[in-house]
């Protein structure tokens, strides 16, 4: 087993954090090397059993403490990658310095997913043209495995991408790539998450009595996550629409996406393309046409993708599911950093 | 006030049934004229507040009993009106005879829905072709009397639509008949209903462990509401596509529907042709372009109906929310029944 | 039918102020009387049916505003009583102002339901021992029509008891008062409520991340219900332990019930006790040893309660079910104005 | 690291059997011996992945195959270690049998729970007084490692405690060991559990719109884990009244325990008495005065413990909580398996 690397969290009150620590303190290339958990905002010294008591188990997890970030305890404890689950705007401020001091970093915010400037505008980030933000930029990698595994394999700046984003690009890629996505008919996303997407803030929105026994649409037309879309899929923002619901269940996300194919196209023939597309990827469960459910893959790492095909073999319903803290965040993270540190991609991560 | 009708019921032990008798006790035009409540398989004289113990009030609801079904019942109570609230093959049975007797029937099953043979063909009724039911599908209207309110006035055998139906017919109507969507771009009609819709039996599918912290799609290009959507709304099977989800919860619809227009379009053109069409519809609260939720619907008889549209002015995202036992089913019996006999279309629905 | 009478709602935004709105608005006695809803922090003139959507109907509920709070409204639109859905503070402050000014006051509040100061002193009322809070204080009566209804009648203040302590007294009075339990053994009060108990502010604790999947105990051996028990029961603090819980579900309370009873009982002996104490109690639904559950009184204005009885004829234990929004609330309130006038005391709640 | 033993499950499609699959494949002792899965309803030679999708994992685990039940199967891959989730009846069929062959045995069921015939009436065997079931009762121990650590290392039959059973006498051992609690006084458990314990058939009671948004008691006085109670805290009937509720979540046990001390206590002296208890005990977390929620301890093999005292130091509420599938069955049941092997008690089961 290859040396243990010494990693560090930015943000482990949020549910996200909450994954990536647990995910950290057993990952067995990382057995002996405690993750550092550092935060901005949290009571000095803090343990993180205070905070999440379900981590407090007989190996002390739940002792570990929260400490107050400085770039000081980073070099101290010799950090080589920092996980930032953070709001966007500290991302944009804490990944270009982590970089000059040579630490790699996964960001799990959307400060770095997005290439183009117009998609970037929906974020409204102040430092947008600066020297600092523009090389941080530039270096970014979309940290999809699936799509870039080798860029992400070197790279400084890994991006880790938005939750919705993950569960729709992986149910096109394959058929888009392969040209067999008629894009002037246009692709419909209609995502359903749960409330944990929503973030640990109480508001309105959050309140059991608002998101209980409901479903609702929002963002329609202007959710953040549209941009990854067009950017990883490459097609034209009136090719595809896509409608994030509010589910009433903590966590998961189910999308449903409608295609047509420029060509009759058969079970046989869509199996074939999902399954050479990922060959390689052993966090893609394919189901072929068994549909996945959210259940299924709530609380593991994977994503899960089948389909049906309509008897005029020119409309598909494909459905993909994941956990939206795990493959759509902490899960995609850890296994971004198998990926930088060329371990199995699936270490950790079952 | 007009002279009260006399009704009955024939299925109360179910979801659908439950909610008639409630809405019907309490029916002003009904005050004096207790509802006859017949089963076919219940315990002979069991009270409605065994099966449904929240009907039991201090009026004696939960008192009235549950008697053998017979024609000599009906016939002695001078029943004027009948509800099926049975099993597809009952109301097949059921409803000719009752024609026969010259009881004007209200049909909550999907068995006299259909018009063509060709959309009937997945309820595989035993009875196709033969007399009693030609002439029974010959007079039967589709209860929605937001489209075919003349019809249901004078109808003898009204076939209450189904609850997805509902929820999509309600939302695509009024833009297709004005001629304003791209049938050739295809409709998408991405419909999630509480657990209800799936009916009272237990099974694997309504079971707490998978419906619960769940969402699940299932009857993907097959399932049996997409003949109303076809007949009602004119389009070819290949212009639709339409997926039913399972929620996790009680009940309610909610149906986000996408579609695409010939010609670019405002906000204001949309919300004119929606105003213009419900004018005369109590039980349609459209709500422009604040979008709907499951909550505001759920225990009321409204369909609500709310849409976005994007910039390019060419899709639009229209989101239609219901509950399925109310709008989707005895709300829209009772309003059918309101409108046979020329009442207030929203009598005792509020 | 009686004169309708002019009712105001301050503090209609909440929960239990949706719910009297609902009930005021369809109160066969106040037809023809729309209540005046008035707000001391909602906008100015917003509509009902922007803050609670599922109100808007086909006779315009939706389109009542709220206004502005003053002494003048009340004045000019003859209120004759006035329902406070406020804060404990704030009804402190108006009830005495309003029987001034001679309007009868049903106050949904903690204010004013207990009579020894030190059972008050768990609210830190600030105007202890002022005048007007003596007087208010003196004239106050406890709001539950089941013990005090002739006292009820000729009020000028009644304090509507807390939700907790509707469930546990009504299923404790009677068979206290008749003398059967055994108080030295003490009594066990486990109650469990859905999360509207806990108000609409968003909170970590409503938050559905923590309130869903999940159940907690709080406010052991201090909630505030628990003076209500001692005063309404006559028992002392150490001879009854209550347990408030929060529950994964968003209205209703159950509570669990241990009496010790001193001689040896049977179930048609406590069955008689119940039923004698209930016998002209309309909004008590007694179920005998089949024991009620939530789903059974939610959205109704009932209170259920059942027994099961030990084998030994010594231990019972009481099942109390019912809607905190209703008979825990709103229901009760508008049950104490049916009383104040004399009306049947059922009256707008079925 | 210890020489990997052979287990087998018997019973593998329902809850705990699907939990049980997951922690033995990843547990570290056992690394390199696949578990037996053998079934006896189940479809010769079905996937363990279609049965419970979620178990899917890139390590093969969902391809693993349950093979119908054999002696010469669990002889052939020479099983030492044969768990049984199975019901209580076929259990007392193959527990003496599997002993004769010299098979360890740990039984999830009730089977061999209890000492006392007259408490194990309620199970109504039928194979009572028969020489294998005399044999199997004599030397089967109650598997709660806390209570009968040395005992179950020996043990050819370990009885894996029932799941409420286990909330509770953790939580009551403790004090009554202690000679705190005063029996006379009585002792209340009101425990509530998720609809998992409810098992895997489609029932009245498991159908989502019965359990949902709902609780219920049922078993008063007569539940089954009574006689569990009574036997391991060794307190007479009369003294303890234990009732079970259905919780409206997919799992966990909350159990809200009320007892009155024959000396007064303090905070101090209680939690030095629940340290002391527990001081070898990995698996139960003991959290003093800050009350355990049941999410903290849902998708864990921890039983959370606290507890908060009166004023007046006689009464104290204790609650406890644990994962009715994981230290409520299969978790428990692994424990014990580390334990009968002399292995670290927390080994696979953080």
């Amino acid at each position: 087993m290859s040396k243990a690397v010494q990693t560090a969290v930015l943000g482990v009150t949020g549910y996200s954090g909450a994954e990536l620590a647990r995910l950290l303190v057993r990952h067995p290339h990382l057995a002996g090397k405690s993750p550092v958990f550092v935060g901005r905002v949290e009571p000095s010294g803090i343990a993180l059993g205070e905070i999440h008591p379900q981590l407090i188990d007989s190996r002390g997890t739940g002792s570990l403490r929260v400490q107050p970030f400085s770039w000081e305890i980073l070099a101290d404890r010799e950090v080589e990658f920092l996980f930032l689950a953070t709001p966007h705007e500290l991302s944009r401020e804490i990944a270009p310095e982590a970089r000059k001091r040579g630490i790699r970093v996964i960001d799990l915010s959307g400060a770095w997913r997005l290439e183009a400037t117009e998609n970037r505008a929906v974020y409204g980030f102040e430092d947008e043209g600066s020297v600092a933000a523009l090389q941080a930029q530039a270096e970014a990698v979309y940290g999809m495995p699936e799509l870039h595994r080798s860029e992400i394999h070197g790279a400084g700046l890994v991006a880790n991408p938005g939750c919705y984003a993950t569960s729709v690009i992986l149910a096109l890629k394959p058929l888009i790539a392969a040209g067999l996505v008629d894009l002037n008919h246009g692709i419909v996303c209609d995502s359903k998450s749960g409330v944990s997407g929503a973030g640990k803030a109480p508001t309105a929105k959050t309140h059991f009595m608002n998101a209980a026994d409901n479903l609702s649409a929002y963002g329609v037309f202007t959710h953040r996550h549209t941009g990854e879309l067009l950017e990883q899929l490459g097609v034209e923002s009136e090719s595809i629409t896509f409608t994030p619901h509010l589910l009433p269940i903590p966590r998961g996300i189910l999308s449903t996406i409608y295609v047509r194919f420029g060509k009759r196209q058969t079970n046989a023939s869509i199996e074939a393309c999902y399954r050479e597309f990922f060959k390689t990827s052993p966090m893609v469960r394919f189901t072929g046409t068994r549909l996945p459910q959210i259940q299924d893959s709530v609380r593991t790492c994977y994503a899960d993708i089948g389909f049906n095909l309509a008897k005029d073999g020119h409309r598909a319903v494909i459905v993909s599911c994941l956990d939206n803290l795990l493959k759509g965040a902490a899960g995609q993270a850890v296994q971004n950093l198998n990926v930088m540190n060329g371990w199995g991609e699936s270490e950790g991560l079952e």
